[in-house]
């Protein structure tokens, strides 16, 4: 998968220039003599599932020119048992050593986002609902973050300020009122899908009315409300929960019928995957 | 703080950017009028410790020329409880709006971070026991990670590769023992604290044979080792536990006397701090 | 507005520092006298519609850290006659010829895309079509000529590879028809548009009966069988004319009744408008 | 040619960069399968000048890490007739179609300044005039757009600010009249050449007495003054013809023995030169 | 000269961030208080030239955000007496020290390479010859020392590999001889200023002959063989002297008429020039 | 050493692309036909230690897309006798002369440090002194100075501002004496070495009582000061000279017993090693 080479490989670049700092990895230059090869391997110390694989190797042939042997044994999206060899590295030991620690914070943290997110899509299975995470990513990462997202069998919302109209209440007091502002969100033209955040059946009465939306995002709405509503948009238009939602919660919200469930905490709540480099 | 701002400005730069995308706020855009002027507030909406106030307004003064007006009410470290004022954003909506998202990001998670180490430091209180974070850090947030942990009480370990060496298994198996392996990292010169993993009081004996270390760390040892360590050590080294870290835990090994407690966890497992925004 | 600065003042330096070479303006350096100041205009020599002016201010703004006095006559998006004054910079000669041409190339191109496809808009006034720009951009400037593009009336397409799908003749083919492939399509989640483009109106059909796209692109299709399609489609999805367009046929097309119509001539088939830099 | 590779390689992953926006073609990425490969040919539909092909390969280079097989048919500077093949790209249809409008735009671009130049070149055949280009360039595009005007046979002018001196008539206003100026020029040093400006036969004579420049631009004169100023000149400095230049007056100008015939246009108004890519 | 600091503004701050490593001064951080102010001086200690202030300007206003009240005493080209002020600084004392450093390297170096310029150019006083610097600069330092060389009273020769022909041996030999090379050399355009390096007198006999160079370059002779060159030459040509120059040999050498004397050593070879920053 | 090129290999491009400023070798292009190749010999034309090496070797290769073959015949940190042969190339000659000067800069700069170091090393054999290098650095150059530093055999000191406290005077004025401000150095933390000036014998005594301090650093102290310092220190801090440091008395000042002697000069006063290649 070039393409994501190509876009991520100056990010992996700069996370191991911020590990190297005034450019030196003086343990392995001190501790290690050049020419001394072992093989390595990426292991999952616990279940999960896999993301981020390809940025460790990127790092790895970063610190190498290309000169360490890779042998991926997982894929982004695969199920990790604990135990489950991930990708084994074999060469020059200063290298793999210099790179070990960015490859994985970058794999641990990825996968524990697809994991978690697994988890909720599991807790959905057999309902309409899709999971989806949100914009409370953390700053530079994140189209890895949701790319995560994807590989735990989610979805993505929006990218960005750029990609979609998301009018919330402020927008809506504003413009004067729900008529106005879809209004005025039509102008934005034909390519942008726009979606309204209503916290009440009655607001989603004007927008149902307006008919002006592609999504609408019904916040913070108990099951039993999140039901009414499924039934009143009847299917017009694509339905989001959205607030208060855990595992805990998450079934009940699916069986609403609504169409997303969208989770911040997908990206901003992460509890790290525990997985580790082991010397053969 | 301006050393702090000439580091950071362009990683706050470039987390703008990626919210901007093709380069747009189109909600903003097309919703609100130019000269609609609001005054917002970021509130703490849980208790916690602040951390990366700095890089919220430096990302409100970059999406508008310096034309928003800015009152801080709390600085990074001060103690939050739930509904404190932390920064009065006055002026152009569309300009604060566009910058909201990024700001939030930065200071809820770094907040976690400070907020997560507090309590840390809370638990070992009365003790000898600093608590101090890992390079197990998420890429491209590490110096602001380890800020983080700062604000929070906690001190920092190695920010990098290049600032100290810190020996563990395979490079003793590499260089053929402690004693070989202690030789060879003096050559690193004066400026470098060298550290040696041990998992053993015996490994530690050898190691306090020999002298030549700055701090040991003592790996995944119940608190008996660890005060037993402690005990042979005689102050001579700096010595560090590591490993089953957890607030269960902690109390109980910070009493073995040790002096760092260091925990992956303060920044590769983060529950946000929820903070929000208000339009007054 | 400022997030526009944001975005686009890196650009404006590299474009600076493109004319500066090996660092500076010669001619200027041994020609001119320190403190002496001059104020010049920039007119317009044509008529046309104003695009880009604050490109040209943020250069003025660079060469002389802010110390040059800007007056704004005109905006983006104004009609401009000719001899019609838009910007008067006043201050230190030296550093306003410094960013003369700079200024001047990014207005006058710009300018010229908003000039042409006001035309276009202009010449389909009346009909319901809609003028689009293509990705037929200049490496480097996209955002800003899509912006000219919106400046002289018209409306945009994709930004680019992650905004929409587009299916072409090709992917029908690889995919092994117009259903599979829009059942591929759906796959790619609730916030992206779908367009496939058809020549034939038994391919159009095909798309109607399965009901999985957003926008029909009918590619060089005469007018009636544009009208057709139009009357097909029942305005369940957007229709967009694309091939063949110039400012001869681009009334007939329109006149079918299509949404769109999209030129890739506006942005790679540019001339310039003529705007020039005058000293009173 | 690896300079120009060194020199533009960053110029053309930004581009591709550009058309990802978000880092996705997520039109390849969902229609087709991985491992489905194709031979695509980039074809000439019109005849012209080739300029900018390695951009291409470059950029197909970039998206592939180097795993597509490229087949140059025709080298810059070539001509092109409709229905030539210009290159053929063997590989994964995904990577191909991932960088096909970056290639495209960059190639169909400058050779259409390549075309327009030698259609020029072509008319002041049998001549002594070279057509040469100027500073009106569009931003970041001004070293590949100089480069395309040497491929269609033309001449570059100043590259920027920085390497030579061009005096204007605000520039002899300021330091009091042609001698003085003429003389504070020579202060620039040996490396550089002094091009001036004059409108008048009395103004070129007045330079032509001093002896102090090497080039004079005789600005917007027609050819029986330009055939007169060459006459002055006796070849003791090189004339540059300016102003008013174009297919029809080109052949005129040229004829009265001018050394150098400057037209912005070459890069300011471009009319696209029509060049394809088609799956085999 | 606020292109000065467009240009090298991102130098500076490069190198500020070097030395901030990690991104902290944490001598400052703990052993200053916030508030502190202090007034200092950067004094020359020892006779010479100044080149480099304003990069010591934009170091203090980069790490201070323009809060730093600066008072310049001397302009770069000004002569320096052992205990002038040259620049003085008041405000926070930790923002003054965390850039001293930084300030001090850039002007020690550049005042360095000024002040030796200078003696070169007081050695040949009264004669024809110009000093001139060579390409054997510092790497990243080209321009800067470059500019030195000028406030020493120097002047340039080529900036890089783009702004000039410097025809040596290997490009005679490879091209056939001295004829032909000069003919493949006009090529390069009307631009170009040709420049050659001859060994002998005959190969210069040959270079007038041909007449097709603006400089000849007379490598490592001797004064009397200069002096013959200059006499053959007869003014038509610029003449540069190279090879063997030092302080003992370059009155000698300057007798021999000729234009230009090359000194590499300016920029590679250069003893700091002493001066501090002291607290006052 | 891939870790060197990962760090350092962005640098070299931009000295690359410094040199060719607009983006061409114009002499190599117009005067060497493509497909001529050659071999030539990095030789060294006096005695030295060789440092840098492998930047010339990453100036070829980006040159040429690693198309150039290239033999390295002494190592950094090699003694070099006159004649001495470095490093063949051999392959197209337009892209060795490209890239000759920027391979020539680094490594005749660079070796110019480790030779420079290398003596003073020498003139303190037999003693306890190390030598080492300050942060007077060229800007941009640091980690490659202290890199030559190395291989001469010198050690380095800190790296910068955020690797070491280095206490001077005026902190302890500010903190109100060298009790005081060795007290607030210690918050630094665990993993920073604590650094202090003191100017005489008395200060030593007040440092030494204290017991705070890693190094202390002895300023401009007659060498029998600084017997007498080694004296009381008792091997229970390292012990650094500095201030007047130069060939005739650094015996005399190593004879003292000091653990360091620090030298500005050897990486801010340079003079070059002569290198420099041949053709074959």
């Amino acid at each position: 998968m070039s393409i994501f080479s190509l876009v991520h490989t100056d990010a992996v670049k700069a996370a191991l220039k911020e590990d190297l700092g005034h450019g030196r990895d003086i343990t392995s230059e001190f501790l290690l003599d050049d020419g001394t090869n072992v093989t390595c391997v990426m292991n999952a110390r616990e279940d999960g599932i896999l993301a981020g694989i390809e940025l460790a190797e990127i790092a790895y042939n970063l610190v190498s020119d290309n000169t360490l042997k890779l042998t991926r044994h997982k894929n982004d999206g695969d199920a990790l048992k604990a135990d489950d060899k991930i990708l084994t590295i074999t060469g020059e030991a200063k290298l793999i050593l210099s790179a070990e620690r960015i490859g994985l914070n970058y794999v641990s943290h990825l996968s524990a986002i697809a994991t978690k997110t697994a988890e909720y899509v599991k807790a959905v299975e057999g309902t309409n609902a899709a999971i989806v995470c949100t914009r409370k990513t953390l700053p530079g990462l994140r189209t890895l973050q949701k790319h995560a997202v994807r590989m735990g069998g989610g979805k993505n919302h929006r990218f960005g300020l750029d990609d979609a109209i998301l009018i919330k209440d402020n927008h809506i007091a504003a413009a004067g009122g729900i008529t106005p502002v879809l209004d005025r969100a039509k102008d934005a033209g034909h390519m942008v899908k726009i979606e309204i955040e209503v916290d009440t059946l009655d607001q989603l009465d004007e927008v149902i009315a307006h008919g002006g939306a592609d999504i609408v995002l019904l916040d913070n709405m108990p099951p039993t409300d999140l039901k009414e509503a499924v039934k009143r948009i009847q299917g017009k238009m694509i339905s989001e929960a959205s607030g208060g939602v855990n595992m805990d919660t998450v079934r009940g919200i699916a069986e609403s019928g609504v169409d997303l469930i969208s989770i911040g905490a997908l990206t901003h709540t992460v509890k790290v995957l525990d997985i580790g480099l082991d010397i053969e």
